[in-house]
């Protein structure tokens, strides 16, 4: 099945190279297909790591390697296979990781534990162990390429090409970030994977490098949502390769570090909304703003429940401004919430007012914001001062087409 | 728009008259159709009522009034508007309800708590009093009618009215069991509402009738979905009328009381099933059976997260035994499972063992299996003797017509 481009798309940004990373793409022919599946990335031996992965109880043996090994804190190779998850498959899965991380240690003269392996595709069928081990012998020999074909690399029924850049002031020194990233969700047929990886050529101690990585993650890619199906095998990792020659973060008191983070933070966020924006069948980009709520991790999860509702996501798909089922998914959210003061708004005009309809409330403009791409819907509960915005996209015949009359 | 009946849909079966309930149905005009939509059931005086409800923090006043005079145990009458659910209207909604609970209290000679009232329909439009009373005097006048004909008011978009009956013997007295149902999670546009009712003439406590109504619904209401989304004005009532001339079961000890329950758990698991079988869409019945798991509430919880599940709803419209997709919304539920253990099937055949493609494993049986009506998922967690059986159906384009390309 041929799946158009995202109605939704951006451009691929300009991203500047990083110093101390290196980029190969080659063929290992996962698929039956003709474009390049397997992405070698080299990094510089000072190279920090931090990583946040999926919480699924079936997650993939790439996803416990890695999460055991970002805790040494130091990286000098991830390779992303792009086709096969290499998920639910055992111990044979596992034997395919341990041969590429054994080849790739060899080659670069490091520690297992600093290489890297993600695995993104079909479920259920054990990793190629030829095909990879080709494929990385292609990869040491590979000239290096730019960011779009690496990022084309690791899609997989992705319909552009998502990536973000940043930078930031530590001190008197300029530090760039490059981020990319495939899927969104389970964003096609027997594909399982949100796999983002941001680098940074800034020098920043391991330990700060997780926490301000799992912050940014927090009000971000933890806030997206296209079906609410999580995969075995959701990843994101940050490397800073230590090369622009900033006075080294260590903690948050190191000068900087709120600039680093906030720049972080950035491309998360950025990386996010353009998973959103590539949601299977997505016309619309919606935006939640929760607000009132008892904590911020309350309004986060109002905001999901409203997100994943299957009707609040049709309703907008029919450019409807049914609030009545946003009143259902804040009452299913199993949150603190009075429905006597829950006030709801679409494009910034209050529908409902402390838990009844706005008298004389004129549908018109809202009707017309409902009309656009990008939707907004405000929610205030009036019970506290905790917020959180969640970003969606819609749900359409084009979901149901991609994931139910494609047969995998 | 016209919603075609449900494909899944089941002849309404003949139901036993209950002594001591009187069913009446008349056309209030809460829209503009020419069908009845106020149903009037009055009970005789001595009838126990028992009741369960939305855990929306969003509920009706009819789900708070209602949830508060159950404790009292005692109902003469039960009076159900479709086509408006009063839901999110503040006090004007709650001045609807009283003013039906004094009108039929006085007509009836009874306390206003012992006035039941549910509405279905769009949310945030106060009920009109005018036509609810209306209404609420010609039903005084009217005819009594039968069960389908009370059936077919209560419904809002139903595609086929749902019933089902039973009988028990407590000692040497046969009891008879009525049930009538509507509605399918939040059904359809703007509609709002799952309601249930459960006659019989058997004399039973009100403490009891709710201790054995909550039973039944933790394995029958609770173990449906159709699309995750938990309307605000859910509502399942028992009323027994205690015309049967049994010896009264006061408890669990009481002879009979197991049989009164196991047939009150039988017409409450067929009402949830026909609720599935109009799920929208719906071209599916789907039965997910759980086990293995720590406990039965784990394996619920396992249960609701592949039925709700769009990828796993969407595979099988698909007719794709996918089961990379079950092993995603298991590992996603939030309950103790181990990726090595699980074990998944397909109408009765394993396709995955102990965390590994079955070796061999023929897809064409369960290929066949897939292309029927009523498809049988199993999982084994391997972990302890927790079970529970889940029952959904699948997502298609009829559910996005129904949502999305209709305009409320």
């Amino acid at each position: 099945m041929q799946i158009d481009r995202s109605p939704l798309a951006r451009p691929f940004p300009h991203l500047p190279d990083i110093a101390g990373v290196t980029l190969r793409v080659v063929r290992a022919g996962y698929k039956t297909w003709d474009r390049c599946d397997l992405t070698f990335v080299e990094l510089t031996q000072s190279t920090s790591v931090a990583g946040v992965f999926t919480k699924s109880a079936c997650a993939s043996s790439e996803v416990e390697l890695g999460r055991e090994a970002v805790k040494q804190g130091r990286a000098r190779a991830l390779i992303v296979n792009a086709g096969n998850s290499n998920a639910f498959t055992g111990w044979r899965g596992r034997e395919a990781v341990d041969a590429i991380r054994a080849q790739v240690s060899t080659a670069l003269g490091c520690r297992e534990d600093e290489v890297f392996v993600s695995s993104t595709g079909v479920i259920g069928v054990p990793l190629p162990i030829d095909k990879a081990r080709a494929g990385i012998t292609a990869a040491l020999a590979a000239q290096p390429c730019g960011w779009e074909d690496a990022t084309n690399a690791i899609g997989t029924t992705d319909t552009f090409a998502k990536g973000a850049g940043a930078s930031a002031m530590i001190g008197a020194t300029r530090v760039q970030f490059a981020g990319i990233i495939k899927g969104s969700g389970m964003i096609a047929p027997d594909m399982a994977t949100m796999l983002g990886y941001i680098f940074t050529d800034a020098d920043v101690a391991p330990a700060f490098l997780q926490d301000a990585l799992e912050r940014a993650n927090a009000a971000t890619f933890s806030c997206i949502t296209v079906d609410g199906d999580t995969s075995t095998s959701d990843t994101v990792m940050a490397f800073a390769a230590a090369k622009a020659g900033n006075l080294r973060i260590e903690s948050w008191d190191s000068p900087g570090a709120d600039a680093f983070a906030a720049a972080l933070a950035d491309v998360c966020r950025t990386l996010a909304q353009l998973v959103v924006r590539d949601g299977e069948g997505a016309q619309k980009f919606i935006s939640i703003r929760v607000s009132g709520a008892v904590n911020d991790d309350s309004a986060r999860r109002v905001g999901l429940s409203i997100a994943n509702s299957p009707l609040v996501k049709t309703a907008i798909a029919g450019e409807d401004a049914n609030w009545g089922r946003v009143v259902m998914a804040v009452g299913k959210a199993g949150e603190p919430a009075d429905r006597d003061r829950l006030s709801i708004a679409f494009g910034g005009v209050w529908a409902a007012r402390n838990g009844l309809p706005v008298e004389g409330y004129d549908e018109a403009p809202v009707a017309a914001h409902l009309k656009g791409e990008d939707i907004d819907i405000a929610v205030d509960l009036a019970l506290g001062d905790g917020r959180a915005t969640v970003w969606t996209c819609d749900l359409t015949h084009g979901y149901i087409a991609i994931n139910a009359d494609y047969r995998s």
